[in-house]
């Protein structure tokens, strides 16, 4: 049986990542930091580590490169994608109507996804902070009266609570991107779910900022026709205004289109490093409820 | 006197880009979120607002943006750059050495990027995750006892704690980039600090999304040697899969060679709209002392 570990606490959109991923097949551990995460896998405490890499509610996407990159250089094995859908979730005893609540818990990224909604609706609640939305969804349970937290499904099962309001969140169609991680690059045993293409994630550095030395960088993909679907400049940690590139490809590394523009990549002066190349996989509702 | 509003509250990174930049010629506001902050400049309640862009430690660069570009569209006026310089932070009754210290309190991303020097010098403190670096410190300073902080000067100063050890955080040359915003396009009164040149934000939607697309909107930057010094993919509210593109060009948005580079985006199919053309500034430790 692996062990998993995830940016916890429970009740997270990364547990969720987890359990819609692996299911009951595994032991998963709670870690406080994405460091703390990513050096477990290190060290040998888990065989996998599951963290946010875009667009994340807990947690920083450049944390997340930026220590992969800089400090424990793990492959990245899979990416999973999880819809985030918030809710405003109450104590089983709560009987009252929407606006007789006074305090709403939340993280300050969920509360401000919501913000829309809560002005709409809730206007005079007390906004209190928390460290993640599991730990809203703690608090509501324990405290109860005319409180209510803002979270998922799972921090609502998690600890007991009711959905009094779906999916509140002010943009539809807004997703979080998880990224599985392994010490050495073997596949992961991800049961029932269906894969959705796979992708390489690469870091280009060039070695000298000029003007279009991007441009040059993507002449290499785009003549070759490969999609890229994602593409981020990162400020270098020498100091400001020194970048690398992070480059989501539509391909498998051992494709042979991609040996022929790193070629070109490298004739250019450039230093590229691959941080993965992996499946995708679509955590949807289904596999979150199962 | 302009009313200043910026991501609270003090004694976070944030309110040292407002200190910097602005020093004690303003009446500066606390909001409790970004959508909060920008809220106020829309509706007239503050004459401008601070919130955080890049590499930010206490709120989502994404969020900025994203409301920004589907809520409230307000030019960008001015950037300020803050060095991230994390201290340890204790009571100023603390007589102790360090390794004596029990808890650790600070924001989830603070703790991370002094993981390091936690793990080789205070390993067996508890670690304890608030809101902010500013709330950290407030903890602090009402508790006492062998607990530290995490956190900046200014949080020090607030607060009335002793820096222990200072400069604690595990990578140098981190920055936060933090941009001001205003309901007009007008500039804005900077004392004091030098202009850093200037920069214009923009966001290139493409007409459908193809192999080689971003290649084509960079050619339009690239053989007029505009030099960008940032880009980034970013998914479209309308599900994944579509992108559209912020793009920082060092050049004023009156400036010739943009018109010419906007007919050829535009003659392509691309929609392009301007976040901003503004000044850029550094905030030194000099100006967040003063």
């Amino acid at each position: 049986m692996y062990r998993v570990g995830y940016l916890g606490p429970k009740g997270t959109f990364t547990e969720m990542a987890v359990n819609g991923l692996f299911q009951d097949n595994i032991q998963s551990v709670s870690y406080k930091t994405i460091p703390a995460c990513i050096d477990a896998v290190e060290s040998g405490d888990t065989d996998l580590g599951v963290v946010p890499i875009e667009n994340a509610i807990e947690g920083s996407v450049h944390l997340t490169l930026d220590y992969l990159i800089h400090q424990v250089p793990l492959p990245i094995v899979a990416e999973a994608t999880v819809p985030i859908t918030q809710h405003l979730l109450v104590h089983p005893s709560f009987r009252g109507e929407m606006k007789e609540i006074e305090k709403i818990y939340s993280h300050t990224q969920a509360i401000a996804q919501c913000h829309q909604f809560i002005h709409q609706n809730i206007p005079y609640a007390d906004l209190e902070y928390t460290t993640s939305t599991g730990e809203a969804a703690q608090v509501v349970h324990s405290k109860g009266g005319n409180l209510a937290a803002i979270g998922n499904e799972r921090a609502a099962n998690e600890y007991g609570l009711t959905i009094l309001n779906s999916d509140i969140h002010d943009y539809p169609n807004n997703h979080t991107r998880f990224v599985v991680l392994r010490k050495k690059e073997d596949p992961v045993p991800i049961h029932e779910l269906k894969k959705q293409g796979v992708k390489t994630t690469i870091m280009v550095t060039l070695p000298r900022d000029y003007a279009g030395a991007l441009h040059q960088v993507l002449s290499a993909f785009s003549w070759r026709k490969m999609n890229l679907s994602k593409i981020e400049s990162r400020p270098m940690k020498t100091g400001l205004g020194n970048y690398f590139f992070i480059i989501d490809v539509d391909q498998e590394y051992d494709d042979v289109l991609f040996s022929g523009a790193k070629a070109e990549l490298q004739a250019l002066g450039c230093e590229v490093s691959v941080l993965g190349t992996y499946p995708k996989y679509m955590i949807t509702t289904r596999e979150i409820k199962s």
